[in-house]
């Protein structure tokens, strides 16, 4: 359907505006034209009168021609974008029993830092994603600009902590490696001596992963010159994934 | 010396609101506590009351104990934090002569991109960063919220462009590479294959490092799986950082 809206105040525009938190929608020429590209399909193109060729050729059930209010009212960014993408629910879908690297993000409360892991584990070929805990969501606006369409490309599951993950069948065969930026000497690897499968853990960019975990699973350590606390959790999780590439740990095997 | 400040149109609070722009301005609780703890020379410390036996015993020039609106017309941030701390600006002090290991942030535009390479740098020991061209200043308010005090840790030099770093004599002993999303297939090595002393220049983030330079030295290839476009340039960085770590090429040789 193909609508041209005028008004800010138009129906349409204030139900979408009213839902907006629990969608997905990528703002911006770059990234939805990356969308179109790739042939997604969209639930909705919003698009300035000015790109009216490309947003009538679109795969989108919905198209809005209309003007700078409109997209003003519907953007989150400063600076409204001529284009505006809503999205499916990507399918979380990622099927731990035959996954062979995947990452945790345990309660990683910056968009940015979640964002970036994604964006590196489409970049190395992961498995997958698990988001644990009060973990940052995806539709968040700023985790889908830092990730990008790479929310797309990996699998992804949500689960309410790492207890539930733990205890699932489907993970028993997993090789699990916390990260910690100052692990107990005693019990740190390096990076190097991750064995797959394997599931690597990020915590929350403060508190870590919570402690009792560290009794049951080794610590992964990065080495560092002790000059900073630690490197942040997007950095980390994406230095691991390198390590598992790097080392032919990622990509070679049968999958 | 120190003022109580008790309104926001305080002539003092004014003049500084004026030129915050140009200053090393750390904001927030947790940061202004590490500047403390390690003893940093603070031009300005303004603390909300309830800090104020923290703020006396500062090494401070000037300390403002204050109110909440007073924070709220000096902060950059959306919710003004307790404590906002100005430094004197860092020495830049990077010495290329006696450097092994450099990156070189080319015309770099994201202050988290540039922020994140530096916190990384100072994590795994770097001789110095050079900012090159338009690359977003250190005193920008994201660089520094991102770099944390690792600006105050590793060395760094801004240069007008990369003309004028690579006819430096200082730098004529160094390896020059180049990074790219994309590079020439027969020219890119791995980062293995990087040798010191090395100057590693990550460039632009949608338009990377002038092609010209491509022709003078070679580019350095993370690989990646070809779903993504490109890791991103501060991630980049660092696990370049990473693999000279890693493979013992920083903090091995004798500095």
């Amino acid at each position: 359907m193909i609508h041209e809206i005028a008004s800010r105040s138009n129906p349409r525009v204030r139900a979408l505006a009213a839902e907006l938190d629990g969608l997905y929608v990528y703002e911006g020429d770059r990234l939805v034209r990356d969308l179109l590209a790739r042939r997604e399909p969209l639930r909705l193109l919003v698009a300035h009168h000015r790109h009216r060729q490309l947003a009538l050729n679109a795969a989108a059930e919905n198209i809005w021609l209309t003007d700078r209010p409109v997209l003003d009212r519907l953007s989150r960014l400063r600076d409204a974008p001529d284009l505006i993408a809503v999205i499916p629910p990507p399918k979380p879908g990622l099927n731990l029993e035959r996954a062979e690297v995947v990452v945790v993000l345990d309660r990683v409360q910056d968009p940015a830092n979640a964002g970036t892991a994604f964006r590196c584990a489409a970049a190395f070929g992961l498995d997958g994603m698990v988001l644990a805990g009060d973990t940052v969501r995806p539709w968040n606006p700023r985790f889908m600009r830092a990730a990008q369409t790479s929310l797309l490309d990996v699998p992804f599951q949500i689960l309410p902590g790492l207890d539930e993950l733990f205890s699932l069948k489907q993970a028993s065969h997993f090789n699990v490696y916390l990260t910690a930026a100052a692990p107990p000497a005693e019990r740190g690897l390096s990076p190097g001596e991750m064995r797959i499968p394997c599931l690597v853990v990020v915590g929350h960019e403060g508190r870590g992963i919570d402690h009792r975990w560290f009794f049951q699973h080794p610590v992964v350590h990065i080495p560092q010159s002790g000059l900073v606390d630690s490197l942040n959790a997007g950095v980390s999780a994406c230095i691991l994934m390198y390590e598992l590439q790097r080392s032919g740990k990622i990509g070679v095997a049968e999958r």
